[in-house]
């Protein structure tokens, strides 16, 4: 499988660009629609663009189904394994399963949720999001794209109905659980594989500053009123504000108008990536990073907006089904996480949880992201394990 | 003649970006020669991807030219009259002489040279660089777009020989002197027209930045390398140096890769420009603002490197050509200008001097750039008696 998917939109760095239905993004969905087709799983696109692939235990009942998988998209120059580890393990732990004569008692899907970055639409867990009902669907639908596509655009032109976006409650009452594999993010995990007990709270702020464009050249100093200034002050009051609260602060994205090397920008607009271990400290590191873009801006003559796009308070992963999967993998250490992920948005609707598998850099969105061969196959047998068990008779429903 | 440009590349805001052998540009340059042909003009083009319509007099003498015009690229989100004011002008003053019956001893010339502000290839005034020698071929066919295209490449793409690019001699040989008419970027002209004395030292130069490019959500504080701290040093220490020495420094361009909402940038590039009225002035505020950048960048383990694109000493048009010119224009105020021209580029090889158009605003390289209508038709009448004085029997060569 690593084999068809590697070379799919990567750069000559290294690093992955698939953005939601964009050419890469496109091959990795055939990938899994092909994927799919050589195990004879059943195919389900749903309204918001995240795909399903069902093995159905004998009889082809339709519910109590055990859903595992991850995504495809990536960020910009991101690694191989964020999204990819988990639907590639998805198939291989189906493959082992068949392999050991496992027959389940419900249902065993494999998913590949849209847009979990939100490097093309600017919200993360977009799909996710939709099917859970996290997200207005008439939000979704205005979001656009770099070059000013709407979402709901782009959603009919990769044949979806704008209108039809939004929760699918006859999927999601089929679902029992969400299980999903995921590359770890940081240094953390010491041991090839461990299980997730929350993902902190984290959103993400626009930060709009509009000046006035003018020549570089003629324009004095006091007569200028250059976004860049206070966008500068707040690059590094973010830094201050995490370290203040114990939270991180990130600026990733800028966006710079006109963008001339002659002229003053006539406005800067930066996108703010905060996270932290509980809710006050993230709400306080915001709040501190607005009040001194606010003060600088106003030295300088320029306005400032800010906007959250989004935020997801902490998610703890439900104790009952973390203990289920603690039993099938003994001596497994558990361990929070600082980045978002599909399980944590479908935490409001079903009990998820999550297998990480160790990055032996602790580099993530970047090509140095790394799994190890090794750590991988023990990540596939990890969630074989978790599977088997979750799909044996009698039916179980973890909480 | 406006009527037909001013629809060329105009954005939603009203400002224009006409960008070297772009559809915009392409268009503007169809627009010139279709007003050198319905003039009966002589076009030539030469190596460099500069236009020339050429006016000759009875007799056909092609030597001992007064070469007039400007540009037409402009800046990302640029105003209409940076360039353009020049060409149109030009066009209307040979319309004047001939309508009054003038008949010139040499050729007059209308020029449009080719990516003066610079905005796609990086280096400013480069057609007439190559032109007048100021730069070395081989490093113009080196320079990329933003999309990593090179100028050899373009300029290939565009009907011309990369191999030929650089200075024309023959050309150069036949032209007396070069008289570019602009509108004023800042707000120092106070009647409708003036005459240049200078142009101030300016230069841009290339900041690069390099980190670790890792996840926004997982990686501690000290652990990172993130290339936005010190480009945000660097941003309010161009500001402070530019202050400290007289002089102007802004940072307008930035490219931040990969530009992930939750990456934290592996590394981000910044333009700085920088001019002031004296060289020492010039070069002491990019040494201070280089000594800051690289000082907070080795804190953040973050490599810094400078790199100078382009830098034109300060330039003191001809006194003999301007005093022709104030000749002609009895009362005409004369001012220094902080914008580079080509003007002040050939005059390392011919001597050369500047009308500028005033502009009540003050504002240029932005969609507020303005030039009245009476204030446009002075500097056409300006322009035409200028032309005609240079024009006329005897001949002279104006130093």
């Amino acid at each position: 499988m690593w084999a068809a998917l590697l070379p799919v939109g990567r750069g000559a760095d290294g690093g992955y660009s698939r953005f939601t239905w964009t050419g890469p993004e496109l091959d990795c969905r055939a990938w899994f629609l092909d994927e799919a087709s050589r195990r004879d799983l059943e195919v389900e696109r749903d309204a918001n663009g995240n795909l399903f692939a069902w093995w159905l235990p004998p009889g082809g009942a339709r519910s109590g189904a055990v859903l595992t998988g991850s995504h495809l998209d990536s960020v910009p120059g991101g690694g191989a394994f964020d999204g990819p580890l988990g639907v590639v393990s998805a198939f291989a732990a189906l493959d082992a399963l068949r392999a050991g004569g496992h027959v389940p008692a419900r249902p065993i899907g494999v998913a590949a949720f849209a847009e979990e970055e939100g490097a093309r639409f600017g919200v993360a867990c977009l799909g996710s999001r939709l099917l859970a009902g996290a997200i207005a669907p008439e939000r979704a639908r205005g979001l656009r794209d770099g070059a000013g596509r709407t979402f709901a655009d782009a959603a009919a032109a990769n044949g979806l109905d704008p209108d039809a976006l939004g929760p699918d409650e006859d999927l999601l009452s089929r679902v029992s659980c969400y299980v999903e594999l995921h590359v770890e993010q940081g240094r953390a995990l010491g041991v090839p594989v461990g299980v997730a007990t929350s993902i902190v709270p984290h959103g993400r702020w626009r930060l709009d500053f509009t000046g006035e464009g003018n020549h570089a050249g003629t324009t004095l100093l006091p007569d200028r009123r250059d976004p860049m200034l206070p966008l500068a002050t707040t690059i590094l009051a973010a830094r201050q504000a995490a370290d203040r609260h114990a939270t991180l602060a990130t600026i990733g994205k800028l966006d710079v108008v006109p963008g001339g090397v002659n002229a003053i920008p006539s406005a800067v607009t930066a996108w703010l990536d905060a996270r932290g271990p509980i809710d006050d400290a993230v709400r306080a590191t915001v709040a501190d990073i607005e009040r001194d873009a606010r003060a600088v801006a106003a030295r300088h003559g320029v306005a400032v907006a800010l906007a959250e796009e989004s935020y997801t308070p902490v998610v703890d992963f439900p104790r009952g089904l973390r203990e289920r999967l603690l039993a099938a993998l003994p001596g497994a250490p558990v361990l929070p996480t600082g980045a978002g992920h599909d399980a944590g948005i479908l935490a409001s609707r079903i009990p998820t949880a999550m297998l990480f598998v160790r990055n032996p850099t602790g580099v993530s969105h970047a090509p140095a992201e790394h799994a190890d061969h090794a750590d991988a196959l023990a990540g596939v047998r990890a969630l074989t394990a978790v599977l088997a068990d979750l799909t044996r008779d009698p039916p179980v429903t973890p909480r």
